[in-house]
This record gives C-alpha cells, sequence and structure tokens, in this order.
C-alpha cells in the first residue's frame, strides 16, 4: 500500500537543502535559491480506476485529470503556475482522443490562470494514462499541511460529502480559491483535501499532525447524491485495507457514502476553536463551511451521533492495494 | 504523432506571463516572479516500448526512467534541482516492485544532487508505467535550446551512437554535467540530447532553427555495439514514419544502426566554426566530442561520405506512432 512506499521512502531519502516538505504531505515544497517557494504535487489516472473511458466524454476524463492536482495545489493553499502533462494512449484513436483530453484541461487551466507548459506524449497497447504534475506558489505565509492540527481544532469542511461517483468526481470544482482566501485571511493549523474519502483523510491528516479526531456524524453534509448511489458503482472504491468487509455496499446509508466514498475533493481543515467561529459566522466562501468535530490529542478516530452515543470510527474511502 | 499534437496544441495555448519556453523544446522553461528561471520535463516510460519488465532488472528500469529525464535536463543546459515519480504498479508485487525502481533511482539522483520530493503510486491491473517530471535551474546566461543553430554552424556530437539495445539505454550515463560544462564555457547556439535517433533528433533541432544541415557520414562516432544489434532486437527502433519500410533489420550497416536506432543519449550541438574549433583543440569533456558537419540555409538533411558524395540522409528514429 501506498503509505508503506512512503514510509520507506522518507527513510531512504537523504536531506537535501533544496526540499522544504518531501513526500507524505499533498505537495512537495522546494525553496529554490533566490525565489519563492514552490509546491510541486504530480497525480497519476488510469482508465478502469479513475474513469471509464469507454463510457466517459474523454474531455471530461482530461478536466478531470487537472483538476485532482489543482486539488492538491488547493490542500496546500498554493496558487496554481505550470504543469506539464503525460500521456500513454492507445495507439488506435490516439491523436484525437489526444486532443479531447486537453479540451478539456485547457477551460480549467484558463480558469485557474496556469499554464500549460509542455508534456510527453507517448502511444502503447495498454489503456489511456495520464499523469500531471502542477507547481504552484505557495503563499508568504507558509503552505497550508497536514501535520499542525493540534487537540482542540475544529475540523470545518467545505461543500458536502457522498456519491461523487455519480458525476461530481468528473465536475468538481478545486477548492483553490476558497483555499487561498482562508489561508490568507485566517489563522489555519493543517488542511488536506479528500481524495480518498472524508474519513481516511481525515486519519491521514491526523497521523501527520499526531492526533485523533472526534467526529459528530450528525454535522457532517451529506450530499443529495450520497442517497442516490447504486452498489454496483462502488466497485472500486469499497476497497480498503482498513475496513475490507465490513460494509456491504447494499447496505450502505448516505452518511455511509459520505464518511467514505472518496472523490469529493473539498477542503479538512484544522483551526483553532476561535478562528473557527468567526469563520463560520462570516462564512466568506461561495460554498458552505461546516464544523463537523474537533480534534483530540489522544489517536485515532471517534465519532459521537446527536444523542452523544460515541463509538471508533473506522476510517474507509480508497487506498491503491498492492502487495 | 507527437509532433502533429504539439503543433495542434500550440495553436490553442494562451500566452502565459510565466511561460518563457512552451511545448516543442526538451523542457518547458518558467519564470517564477523574483525567482530564476526554471526548466520542467516530463518523461513517461512504459513496459514493452521503453523496456521489458520481465528480461530487465527494475533497478535499471528505475534508473532509466530518471536518467532519461536528467538527459532532457542536459539538452537545456540546466541543472538538476528536484523531481516527483508517479507510478502505476501491476497489483502483485506491486511494493516489491516500487522498492526496486526508487533503488535505482536513488543512487543516480544523489549523484546529481537531485531532490527526490515526492510522487503518486498507483495499482492497476495494467502493466507498468512510470512517469518522472524533473526541475532544473536555468544557466543566467539562458537555456540551450533547439531552436538557434545557424546556418555555417558546426555539428558537434558527445560520445558515440548506435546499438544502445544492447545494455546501454538502461546505463548510459546523462550529459548533464557535460552539457553544463560547455553552455559555461563556450557558446553554443542550439542543442538537443540524441533520445530518438541521431538524423531525426538532428532534423528536430533543424525544425525547431528553420534551417538543414549536412552530416559527413564518415565522421560519425559509431558505437561498437552498432555492429553488434541482432535484427530481432529493433523491433521498437525501426517503426518511423519517416522510413517505414526503407530499411529491412537484417540489411542494416553499423553506420545505419547509428543514424537510426536511438537512446543514445548524446548531445547534438549546433557551434558556431571558430568555436567549435576551439573546443574540438581543448576537448574538455572527459567524452570525446566530434565535428560530424554543418548546419545549411537549406532546409532537410543531407550525408555525404568520404569520397564526398551526396544524397538526401532521410532522418530514422522512434517515433510515437497513434492515428
Amino acid at each position: 500500500m501506498e503509505s508503506a512506499l512512503i514510509a520507506w521512502l522518507r527513510q531512504r531519502l537523504p536531506p537535501h537543502p533544496l526540499l522544504r516538505l518531501g513526500p507524505g504531505d499533498d505537495a512537495a515544497v522546494l525553496r529554490p535559491a533566490g525565489g519563492e517557494d514552490i509546491a510541486v504535487t504530480v497525480d497519476l489516472l488510469t482508465d478502469h480506476v479513475d474513469f471509464e473511458l469507454s463510457e466517459a466524454d474523454p474531455r471530461r476524463v482530461g478536466r478531470k485529470a487537472l483538476a485532482v492536482n489543482l486539488s492538491d495545489l488547493a490542500a496546500m493553499a498554493s496558487r496554481p503556475l505550470a504543469g506539464v502533462v503525460a500521456l500513454a494512449l492507445p495507439r488506435r484513436g490516439g491523436l484525437e482522443l489526444a486532443k479531447s483530453l486537453y479540451e478539456g484541461m485547457l477551460p480549467l487551466a484558463e480558469e485557474f490562470e496556469l499554464a500549460i507548459a509542455g508534456g510527453d506524449t507517448n502511444s502503447w497497447d495498454g489503456p489511456l494514462v495520464i499523469s500531471v504534475t502542477l507547481l504552484g506558489q505557495v503563499p508568504a505565509c507558509g503552505p497550508l499541511r497536514r501535520g499542525g492540527a493540534k487537540p482542540g481544532d475544529r475540523i470545518l469542511v467545505t461543500g458536502s460529502f457522498g456519491g461523487s461517483i455519480l458525476g461530481r468526481h468528473f465536475d468538481f470544482r478545486p477548492r483553490v480559491h476558497e483555499a487561498l482566501l482562508l489561508n490568507e485571511r485566517y489563522e489555519l493549523h493543517a488542511g488536506i483535501d479528500a481524495s480518498d474519502g472524508l474519513s481516511i483523510d481525515l486519519m491521514h491528516l491526523c497521523e501527520e499532525s499526531r492526533c485523533g479526531a472526534m467526529v459528530r456524524t450528525d454535522l457532517i453534509p451529506v450530499s443529495g447524491d450520497a442517497g442516490r448511489v447504486e452498489p454496483v458503482m462502488l466497485k472500486h472504491n469499497l476497497r480498503s485495507e482498513h475496513a475490507p468487509c465490513s460494509l456491504r455496499p447494499d447496505e450502505m446509508t448516505p452518511l455511509d457514502h459520505a464518511l467514505g466514498d472518496g472523490e469529493d475533493f473539498e477542503l479538512i481543515l484544522a483551526v483553532p476553536p476561535d478562528e473557527a467561529q468567526r469563520i463560520l459566522a462570516e462564512q466568506p466562501l461561495d460554498v458552505a463551511l461546516t464544523d463537523i468535530g474537533c480534534f483530540t490529542a489522544d489517536p485515532g478516530l471517534w465519532q459521537s451521533d446527536a444523542a452523544g452515543t460515541l463509538s471508533k470510527l473506522v476510517p474507509r474511502g480508497w487506498e491503491h492495494q498492492f502487495e
């Protein structure tokens, strides 16, 4: 699994004067001589895992490949600068496919003032692979990071969760402007984007912050889509080593979908209590900000409902499985 | 084919204040606010095209994935800074495979003082895919580029050509230090690394420089490996739309291999005549520098042998084929 590889890699990477933040966050941060800090992130998408090319408009696939990377920059509160795109195209129809992918990417790039700087285009006998690398400008006050949440901090989230497989995983808006605004105007301790699943990404944030979290499940903003997911759609999203057999797709409630579906690409933030109150009162974004609980000194995830009943929250979501 | 896509893309990319050099060279060049110019390059390698995983030590595969990118930075005379690595791993044995790939990359990264900053690790049911993105520091005097060769410039090359399939395509040394030294000490007009094939990469350089070239075939440094290639090894390298049927693998001479095999990863440079003479007299590198001809005002490639017999040189080498 990916986290095992990251742990292995972290032990082997020698320190480097350029590297302010290495593997394990949503993006790495470099400090070039004499320049501003730069965030670098890469996300590789493959057919049959991140999309089904036979069923999807390739422009939506191209858009998604760029958008998931923009979401990683949002998680670092970094302003998109430039990107490069590497493609492995099926030989048959590859040129038209590549154009469609770019037609999906270019409007989003323009919207976020991102320069498409170059790329590498390959053909092969395998399925479509898209790897996008983005550079972002780290704010002067420093990047948002996964580490930094403190016990007592509130958990604030943007938007709503669950059922993105119905279409939102293609068409979501990366929360770049939202993250930049919040990070500039308020004191944020930590952040991550919900790409793998609300509960598992919250766990990732807790692990890097060496703390735990308590989620008020009755406060989680559940997307309307979460109640409309057919079990068959979830073949990918339910593969998790954390709870391989704990939930049957046909028994999942909308809340289960909100906690574990993944690909919501909303922000999960750790905010000091006073600051959280201020943010919630001001609601400075076009999208809603919701307080769904708090960080705790004890590690692990807990949930409580409206009645105050407490139980363990088993993190669920997408993790790449390999052995 | 890739050049058709690049042409299409160049027409559609809006100008961007950050972009000093966009698609079409060995790397893009960015000019971040207040900082030094940064070269960005990406190369994606796939099983069965760039290597055969079933036959190769995965450490050599990992090393190659990094080395081809370092060679792109060399072609821009840029100093390696940092890189990110995206993997699509077969599920079975994926973790051990990923470790082996990194074990091949890390010593090369350390040798070139490159920070491995992060990555993205995925699993899927397809073959191995490795996408590496590197950032490099562009020299104060500007990057080396494909455009800039002038009629009368000499064609200088490092090392020797042909037969890299016998092993050198895995174990070659990227000419980073050589390019930095030459670009710092001498006036170079243009440069490219010979990744697709000496003749086809020379053509790429000519196209960007809007000129032609005349190659003295008797002066080309032919690798000893070029005479030992078995026809069966060349299934990939002979697929070229430029000369789809012009050469039968079993009829190729060592010179044919030197001109078209690809993956030599040597430098091809355009140098003003006086400067070329100085370089050749001083031979400032550990590897030999050879004058193999000159650039011409007329477009197209020509060849002449020791007897002065002139003929068209049909560019051959690797181009990704898709329609």
